[in-house]
C-alpha cells in the first residue's frame, strides 16, 4: 500500500476519496470502542478513525498501536460532524475512516514528546536528534533551509554564476583562525587543513577565467565556541570578475529581495541603506547596527572638552571622547533602574555611567553641578533633550565609548519597545579599516583578510599611516546581525606584496606562504571581488529562531561534540600508526585535569 | 567601463552596436600597423581590431599587450570582409573595431598555451591550475558540472526531496574504507573522522521523519588511489521513506532522462534494462557490464564435464567452470594476435587461454584433438560458432572465469568496433549478494554495507547459508561504469542485530559501535532506502572525458597531493601541541625511506 496523499494536505476537496497515508501515530484516543488517532507525516496531522462499523479487523490492530508507531492506513475522507471540527488544525474539518491498516514498525515510548514548544534539556534533544527532528518546528526549519538554498542557487544560476566545488582537504593557512588539521598517511609528518573558507580557491577561479563563481561551502574553524558559532558552518560563497563594488552590492540586494519574498513573504525595500564603518561606529557604536530604531549616539567631546566636569575634560585631554545617548522618556526611571544600567555598562568596559534626568526643563543628577550653563544649553540642543528624558554619558577611548553606548542603545531600544520584531532591516556597512594593530602580536593584522583591496585613494598611506587606510570591504547587516561580508580583492602582485609587508611578513616568508597567489597575479589576473553569506545565521533570522543549532540537522555542542554519534572519540592504535602520529595525552586525560 | 556583452555571444545581430568587452588576449597579430587580437572570455573568442583610422590612442596601447593580458575594450561591431570570415569561429562573421582600451592587468608568458588539446605534462597543469582552467575544454566541463548539479537539484526539489547538510566532522566508522582523521583540540586523544558517505546520517534523517532527503555531499576515503579515485569525491546522496525498490528505480531513471536530455541532448529510452547480479556475472563476467554490445559469455561446463580435454574436466571436477567467448570473425587472427590475448588474459588471473578457430566448418587449434565429436557439435551449437569465428575458453573458478572472459569481452568488443561511442547505455544490476567471505579477516563482510536489507525470502539463510543471501541492493551502470548504487535498508533492530552477528560483531561490540542506530530503530523507524550517484564519474562520462581529474576544479594527484597549494605540508609545532599529538616520523622521513 503506497501513499496516495500527505496527511497535512487533505481538505474537504478530498471528501469521498479513498486515500492511503504513511506516517506516525501522534496520539491515540479510545472513546468507547471508537479509536481516534492523530496521524502525522512531514506535511502535518490528520485525524484517522477506527470504528467497528467500518474498520473490521483494522480496529483490533489500531487498539495495539502507541505513539510513534509507523503505519500505513487506507480509508475514506469524510466531513467531520460540526461539533467535532478542530479549528486549530488545517485538516480539522475532515477525518479519514480507516478500513485497512498495516503496522510498519513499532515504537517504545520516546524520551520526550514529539511536539513543538516542549521543554526538554537540549543535550537530550541532541542525543536523540532523530526524534527531535520529528517535531514540526524542526521540520519546518529544515524545509525553510532547503528552500532558501534553492533560491540562492536559482538566483545565482540565473545571473550566470557557476557552482564550483573547492577542496575540503587543503593547506593550513598562516593567517586567520585556528585550523582543523588532517594527518596525511602517504606523506608522513604532513597535514592537510580543513578550509576556513574557500577564499584562495575562489580567487584562483577568477584567475582561471571562471568570471562568476558560487558555492554553498562548508567551512571550519577550531575556535572556542560561543552560542552563535559552530566548528563547521556553511557559507554561500560568491566571487565575480570585472565588477565594481556597487554593481555587486545591488545584485546581492536583489538576491535578498527574492530570498525574503519567496521564503517568508517579506517585501524588502531597496536600495538598502549604506553607511560607512566610521559612521556606524559613531552613530550606533557598532559595526553591525540594528537600524530598526534610531536612538543615535551624540558626540559631545567638543562641548565638554574644557568642562568643569573633570571626568569629561580629562578623558578628552588624553585623546578620548565623550558621547551621550538620549533615552527618550526614561527620565522617570528609579535610581535602582539607572544603577542597573551602570552595571550593564560595566560589562562593556565602562568605569562608570554618568547620567542626567530632564525635569521641568532642568538637568538633574550628580554631574550637573560640574557643568556650566553654556554646556547644559549646548548638550540640550544637540541631544534634543526634553522633559522626561534620561541622558547617559560615556567618557573613555573611542572603542569603549562605542561598546558601552552601543550596548546600552540596544538594551534601551528593546526595553522601550522600539524594535519591530516583524521587520527585516538591512544595511550595508562600507569602508572598513584595512588594518588594526594587535597588541599581543605587536604587528598590524588584516581586519577582513590579507587579500582585501585598499581603497585606491588610500594606497599611499601604506608608507605613512597604515591604520588610516580604508578597505574596499563591506558587511551586510540584518537587524544587528552580520549576515555576510566581502571585499574587492587585491589583484596586482605589488599591492599584495605591500599588504604582506604591512602584516610583518618578509618577502621570503610571504613567497613561502603565498607564492602560488603572487605568481598567479603575474599571469593576467582580472579585477575581482566577492561576498560570503553566513547561511546558518541567515536561516536563523528567517526562521525567527535565536539559536544557531536549531537551523542545523546535526549540530555540535558548545564543546564541539556530537552527542548523537559520540564524536570525537578515541581511535585504534593502528590508525594512529598509519598516520605516523602518537598521542601526547591519552583520551580523557584532559577531562580529568 | 563595464561589460555590455560576452565575446562569444556576439553575432551579426549586433552589427552597428557599440559594445564593451572584458577578457583576455588569446593572440595578437600585427599586420602592417593594423592590430588583430583574438579576445577571449568565458563564453568564447571574438576578433577585435585596432586601426589608425578609428582606434586613435588605443592602437599604441594595443601594440604593447601580449597573450593573457586582461583588457577592457569598447568598439563597434562590424561585418568582416567576405574573404576574412572565419568559419571555425562562432563569431567568425564579425569583428569589433576598438576605440577605447584599458589594460586591467599585464601577464608574463604562461608556461603553456591556453588552448584545447595542448600536450602538457599533467603535473605542470595542476601546479598552474589557474591557467589550465582558462582552457575552453576545462571551462566547458566545469560549466557542464554546474549545470548537471542544478538539474539534479531541480528534479529532486520537484519530487519533494529536502536538501539537508550532514556533518563533515563525524565519527570514525568501524566498517568500510580507511578514514581521514581530525584530532580534537578540546578533547585530548580523541578524533573526528571525515565521512566516507553520509550513510548513517541519512538513515537517521529518515528516522527523523524527513521522508525524502538529498544532498550533494563531499565524501572522503583514505585509500591508495587509482586513476579513477580521488581522496575526496562528490556524491549525489538520496534517501526516501515509504517507497519500494522499483518506484525508486523508476524515479531515478526519470532523473537520468532529464539530466542527459538537458545537458547533452541525449534521449534515453526507458525503462532501463534490469539484470540480476548473478546474470550479469554469468553473461558478461562483470557486475558493471557494458551493454552497448552483445558478445555474451557461454556456459560450457555441462558439455565438457567429462571431456578428454583434461584441462576442462579437471577444473570442473574441482568445482570450477568452463566458459567460452565467441569472438565473431576473429578466426583469421594470427597466432601472435592470439598469444597477445593470452598475455592480456593472464593479467586477470588466467593460467592459459585455450582457443579454437572455425574454418570450413571445422574446429582448429591445439585443444581440438582432446574434444569428442559430440562435444564439438554441442559447443558449436551453443556458441553459434561459424566459419571465421574464434572461440576463447576459460576454465577456472567462477571468479577468474568471469574476470578473464569479462576483460576479453571488453577488449574484443572495442577492437571489433562493436561499441558506439555516442551511445549512453544504462542498466540496473539487482540482487547483489548480501555477504562475501574475507579470507584475510576470516569472516563475512558486507558486500554493500552493513545496513543493507536482505531480501525477505532469504532471511532464514542467516542461520544456514549466509553466502547465499541476496541483498535488496542495486547498482546503476552506464557504459560499463558503475555510476551509482544503493539499497533498501534494514529498519528493524532484530534484523540489524542478525546482520552485525553475521559480520562477527558480538552484541556488546555491535552496541558499542552502532548503539545509536539500534536504539533509533526502536522508536518508530519507517521502511526506507536510497541511492548515491558518483558525481565526478557521471560528469566524466557526460563530458566524454576519460580522466576523473578533468571534472574537478582542484583535484589531487595519485599520491593525494595538491600541487598548486603544496598540500599536505608540515605544520608548526605549536599546532601539534594544541592538538595533543606528536609526530612518530618527521616530514620527509617517509619519502627518503
Amino acid at each position: 500500500m503506497s501513499r496516495t496523499h500527505q496527511c497535512g494536505k487533505l481538505t474537504t476537496a478530498h471528501i469521498g476519496e479513498t486515500v492511503t497515508l504513511n506516517g506516525w501515530v501522534q496520539t491515540r484516543r479510545d472513546l468507547g470502542g471508537v479509536m481516534f488517532i492523530d496521524f502525522r507525516d512531514r506535511s502535518g496531522i490528520v485525524q484517522i478513525v477506527f470504528n467497528p462499523s467500518f474498520s473490521g479487523d483494522a480496529l483490533a490492530i489500531a487498539d495495539k498501536v502507541r505513539s510513534e508507531y509507523v503505519l500505513t492506513v487506507t480509508g475514506e475522507v469524510v466531513l467531520r460532524d460540526k461539533e467535532t471540527v478542530n479549528a486549530n488544525l488545517p485538516t480539522g474539518e475532515i477525518e479519514v475512516r480507516i478500513t485497512e491498516i498495516e503496522v510498519l514498525n513499532a515504537a517504545k515510548t520516546p524520551p520526550f514528546f514529539i511536539e513543538d514548544g516542549v521543554e526538554v534539556d537540549e543535550s537530550l534533544r541532541l542525543k536523540y536528534r532523530y526524534l527531535d527532528l520529528r517535531r514540526p518546528e524542526m521540520q519546518k526549519t529544515l524545509m525553510l533551509r532547503s528552500k532558501a538554498t534553492k533560491i540562492f542557487r536559482d538566483f545565482l544560476d540565473d545571473e550566470g554564476f557557476i557552482d564550483v566545488e573547492t577542496p575540503i582537504l587543503t593547506k593550513s593557512s598562516p593567517e586567520g583562525a585556528r585550523d582543523y588539521l588532517v594527518p596525511s598517511r602517504v606523506h608522513a609528518g604532513e597535514f592537510f587543513a580543513l578550509p576556513q573558507s574557500p577564499q584562495i580557491y575562489k580567487q584562483l577561479l577568477m584567475v582561471g577565467g571562471i568570471e562568476r563563481y558560487y558555492q554553498i561551502a562548508r567551512c571550519f574553524r577550531d575556535e572556542d565556541l560561543r552560542s552563535d558559532r559552530q566548528p563547521e558552518f556553511t557559507q554561500v560563497d560568491i566571487e565575480t570578475s570585472f565588477i565594481d563594488r556597487d554593481t555587486l552590492l545591488n545584485m546581492m540586494e536583489q538576491l535578498m529581495v527574492r530570498l525574503f519574498k519567496e521564503t517568508v513573504g517579506a517585501e524588502l525595500p531597496t536600495p538598502f541603506q549604506r553607511i560607512s564603518h566610521a559612521d556606524a561606529m559613531s552613530k550606533y557604536g557598532s559595526d553591525k547596527p540594528d537600524l530598526r530604531f534610531g536612538l543615535e549616539l551624540v558626540e559631545l567631546s567638543d562641548i565638554v572638552a574644557n568642562s568643569g566636569a573633570k571626568v569629561f575634560a580629562s578623558v578628552i585631554g588624553n585623546g578620548g571622547q565623550v558621547k551621550c545617548l538620549n533615552a527618550k522618556g526614561c527620565g522617570t526611571w528609579s535610581r535602582k533602574d539607572i544603577d542597573e544600567l551602570g552595571t550593564y555598562a560595566s560589562r562593556y568596559g565602562a568605569k562608570g555611567l554618568a547620567w542626567v534626568q530632564v525635569k521641568d526643563g532642568e538637568f538633574k543628577g550628580p554631574i550637573v553641578k560640574f557643568l556650566s550653563e553654556d554646556e547644559i544649553i549646548a548638550i540640550k540642543e544637540r541631544t534634543g533633550a526634553e522633559d522626561g528624558d534620561l541622558l547617559l554619558f560615556s567618557a573613555d577611548n573611542s572603542k569603549i565609548v562605542a561598546d558601552v553606548l552601543g550596548a546600552l542603545r540596544l538594551k534601551i531600544g528593546r526595553q522601550l519597545g522600539l524594535i519591530n520584531d516583524k521587520e527585516f532591516k538591512f544595511v550595508w556597512v562600507l569602508d572598513f579599516p584595512l588594518l588594526s594593530y594587535d597588541d599581543d602580536q605587536k604587528r598590524y593584522i588584516a581586519e577582513h583578510h590579507p587579500f582585501t583591496r585598499p581603497k585606491d585613494e588610500d594606497l599611499e598611506l601604506f608608507d605613512t599611516d597604515p591604520l588610516k587606510m580604508r578597505a574596499e570591504a563591506y558587511d551586510i547587516v540584518l537587524n544587528g546581525y552580520e549576515v555576510g561580508g566581502g571585499s574587492m580583492r587585491i589583484f596586482k602582485r605589488e599591492i599584495q606584496e605591500k599588504m604582506f609587508n604591512a602584516l610583518g611578513l618578509s618577502p621570503e616568508d610571504a613567497y613561502d606562504k603565498f607564492g602560488y597567489l603572487l605568481d598567479a597575479f603575474e599571469y593576467g589576473t582580472p579585477p575581482h571581488g566577492g561576498i560570503a553569506f553566513g547561511l546558518d545565521r541567515l536561516i536563523m533570522l528567517l526562521a525567527g529562531r535565536t539559536n544557531l543549532r536549531e537551523t542545523i540537522a546535526f549540530p555540535k555542542t558548545a564543546s564541539a561534540t556530537d552527542l548523537l554519534m559520540d564524536a570525537p572519540s578515541p581511535v585504534e592504535n593502528i590508525q594512529l600508526e598509519q598516520l605516523h602520529i602518537k598521542l601526547s595525552k591519552k583520551p580523557g586525560e584532559e577531562k580529568k585535569a
